[in-house]
């Protein structure tokens, strides 16, 4: 209704439809590195922000930002805006707010979507007997990260066909409103697959089965040993994939929803009685989870990610 | 409709109700000392956010927070907490989502109001002839300011006054919401009231004449020598009162809406045709800028607040 350069903006959703909400903070050096190109730095800012309203289901409408800077930079801004405008372009999301000030370097977007009223994908909805399913492939961006740090050995040329994944996620909202109505519950995987699961489980009061070796991932993670393997697919983080469950009988419905937005999406495990998260491998034998565990460039077990 | 805990929250406005959304992102030494009771920080992050809404005359509904702290303290979380609760619960705000993060203390709050359609106070609408108003008093947030910084003379005992303006702003909810219908245009003082009515004046396409010896202040400020005490009132930021235009025929029911909010209300000036703010003493005569503006702890001239 009214955008930005008023004290607020105006929104109005429309008729029957629910305003979906969602924020999150970027810090320098924890969520992304500072040698991180300004444009794609300005893509991930958003694209972070969506996938919580793929997540849900939702459309997206508008968003605010506010931003520190060390200094005004009109080089960084202007390549930060660059790819900020595209994918808010590409998703038709318009700047509705924003505040810019001087800090260290601080990036907090709140994002606006729209969604059927009743139609959002919560993450509460999993029940005994649905399928486990995720999009696209995992563990990349972690291992463009190992590759960053130099504790991984990989061929040369992987840290450019991963790197993209770590810098310029794509949101899988075109995926997400093609799930409303077939998937049970959904969630966007940001801190990792197993961990990101774990919160479907305890929020639908069920237990899970992954497959371990169901999970998709492209060569360069299949090139990995086990562990660093494992560590990548299950403990990853910043995937932004969608980790979603449908019952068992809407299996074509989700693979036609993945069709129409041109979206892969893999069967990977199923939803049990009970609690928890158990990782098997193809024939059916538990697997013991790998020590590590998503990090956001931080020492583990830290409660603030 | 659904709160925090899940990807998104889902807000879903009154029929006939517009969603005003305003976002402030506030930066230690910046935007608050060092020195601030967490529990002050807590309310001031909520409150500055807020006067943008009343500034709409919007009533709040929720907001999302998104913090970044250098380490866990539990001592500082406690506090800020209870700062916070308090003025979200007296202004009947949710906290609906939210993203902690390890980072240099920055505090970015994201607020949603609603507004009947139509009926949101504007920066754009003051016409030639209406009369220029103003909440509360002005200045004493600046003084304080000046106080720490030790460059302004006082009684010993101001500081003890004029600290609360600057740590715990009240905003002005209930004012806003009284002046729907009344008002013809409104913005809340971040930056100093010279400055945030010229965004008035620009968006109105119009001029406005401002008598300094009719603006309301403290004793404290009333004190001070005539440089700082133009300087505090004109130039003062962090009051966050609301500026605010409306017909001459409506001077009653400015006042009544002022005696419904219980909020001193003052006339100060007129709008006129033309453009740029003008400065009267109260016999007309123009009177000259003080050089200072407000700086947010910073060098002035500063593209970024």
């Amino acid at each position: 209704v009214l955008g930005n350069g008023d004290d607020c903006a105006l929104l109005a959703p429309a008729p029957g439809m629910h305003l979906a909400v969602s924020t999150d903070m970027l810090v320098e050096g924890r969520h992304f590195l500072p040698t991180v190109a300004a444009e794609r730095l300005g893509h991930k800012a958003l694209a972070v922000n969506l996938s919580d309203l793929a997540a849900c289901g939702a459309r997206p409408l508008a968003y605010t930002l506010a931003l520190a800077l060390p200094r005004a930079e009109a080089g960084f801004l202007d390549a930060f805006a660059r790819g900020l405008h595209a994918i808010a372009d590409r998703f038709d999301c318009e700047l509705v707010g924003g505040d810019t000030t001087r800090g260290p370097l601080t990036i907090s977007i709140t994002v606006f979507g729209e969604v059927p009223a009743g139609a959002a994908l919560l993450r509460s909805g999993a029940r005994a007997g649905d399928e486990i399913w995720v999009s696209g492939s995992l563990g990349d961006a972690r291992l463009a990260l190992e590759l960053f740090r130099g504790t991984v050995a990989a061929p040369a040329d992987a840290l450019a066909r991963t790197r993209r994944a770590m810098e310029e996620p794509e949101p899988r909202i075109g995926l997400g409103m093609a799930l409303r109505g077939v998937a049970s519950s959904a969630i966007d995987v940001s801190d990792g697959l197993a961990g990101d699961l774990e919160h479907i489980l305890r929020r639908s009061g069920v237990g899970g089965v992954v497959d371990v070796d169901a999970l998709p991932c492209s060569g360069d993670v299949a090139a990995l040993s086990p562990v660093w393997q494992r560590t990548c697919l299950l403990f990853g983080g910043d995937d932004y994939e969608l980790v979603f469950t449908a019952p068992a009988g809407r299996a074509t419905a989700v693979l036609d929803a993945g069709a129409a937005a041109a979206t892969p999406v893999t069967r990977i495990g199923r939803i049990v009685d009970g609690a928890g998260l158990h990782l098997a491998d193809a024939e059916g034998r538990e697997v013991t989870r790998p020590a590590a565990s998503f990090d956001h460039f931080r020492e583990s077990a830290d409660p603030m990610s």
